[in-house]
């Protein structure tokens, strides 16, 4: 909780606070192992959550899309927005049905998008967003050209309004109930990589790359 | 698209529309592998999306949560609320960076949820909740009592206004593209369950359940 300045009453953490952090470190760690947040925006009074991917560069988010997309259309017009990233870490199996829980990391950002407009920001915020996702891979692929990034609509989201909600550990339950006769623990889950598929059309000679053969993420499966 | 009054203008997918399904059993399977959604609702025009569990029962979704909860508070005085659910199948590699994709199954439920009053039907949903995410759990674990039961609301959507999108496959890219010199394909990625960890307070004689060892959802890491 070094910066308390991040937390406002619209993100300080109503249910179960010992679980929320304030901190910078905490919510980056969370927002650099995972890649895919959802993203909130509201339409006529109804909210949209829509799932896509994002990367961070030193206190911003960027997020990218079709220019046609309903999301950036709004997001660029300066609606505000709720950006939630969530990593499921396991289930907990507490002997009170009461008690079972989850162990996750989740950080939500509230705020408004600005559209990069410089071509610099905008093809660096690419790169960064390609790196978060999968680094190494940029540099290996065909980059973008006029036409594609005319396309491409590319939003930045500062890191100002946040919280982090962390679970972790064995169950806790009733005191009464520990001698109830049942299993209680966690089984861990993480978003594993399975093995890679080639594309049906790639040529001879492409080797799986070492940044995907050996993929993994933060504390991935640690 | 058997049921194309699911369909509103509100869930109508704009972006990439032949990746988007309107029928019930393309959601349902997406709903049903899945145990974590994000819920979108606003207060005071600012939205905020939370992640939480859910189970689902025919046509309906359940949602249960401490009756103190920010999101329970403003489910229950009928805002208008988004569900989404997101699994995530894969990074796509193509040869072009902007082609780049991501293999997902995804839902999006819009509408009104309502508090559960009956306490038949709100034990019955709080076990279709425990059943989606842990099947075998609900009948091994110590059942609700009245002062848990009063503690926990339980709320019911149905399942009404939705659409789904997906993506699967290998890459497509530009024509012109395909002879560019770098691997190609798909890394797959699911949600996958490590070993279970004993909470250190266990007694002796209890042996990790089947249900626990051999978890998997779905067509997980098939």
């Amino acid at each position: 909780m070094s910066e308390p300045h991040t937390s406002t009453v619209r993100t300080r953490v109503v249910r179960e606070p010992h679980r929320a952090a304030y901190d910078r470190e905490t919510a980056y760690r969370i927002l650099d192992e995972a890649f895919l947040c959802h993203i909130g925006f509201v339409v006529e009074g109804q909210p949209y959550v829509i799932p896509t991917s994002y990367g961070r560069k030193d206190s911003n988010l960027y997020i990218h899309g079709s220019a046609a997309s309903r999301m950036l259309r709004q997001m660029k017009a300066g609606a505000p927005i709720c950006l939630t990233v969530t990593l499921l870490d396991g289930l907990v199996l507490a002997r009170s049905v009461f008690n079972h829980s989850m162990n996750y990391r989740s950080v939500v950002v509230l705020g408004t998008a600005t559209l990069v407009d410089d071509p610099d920001e905008k093809l660096a915020a690419l790169r960064v967003l390609s790196e978060h996702i999968l680094p190494g891979r940029w540099n290996e692929a065909r980059q973008p050209n006029e036409r594609e990034l005319k396309q491409t609509s590319v939003l930045r989201l500062p890191i100002e309004e946040f919280s982090a909600k962390v679970r972790t550990g064995p169950p806790v339950d009733d005191e009464e109930d520990y001698p109830f006769p049942t299993w209680a623990g966690v089984l861990p889950l993480a978003l594993s990589p399975g093995t890679p598929v080639a594309d049906p059309r790639l040529g001879p000679g492409h080797e799986v790359p070492e940044y995907v053969r050996s993929y993994r993420r933060g504390e991935f499966n640690s």
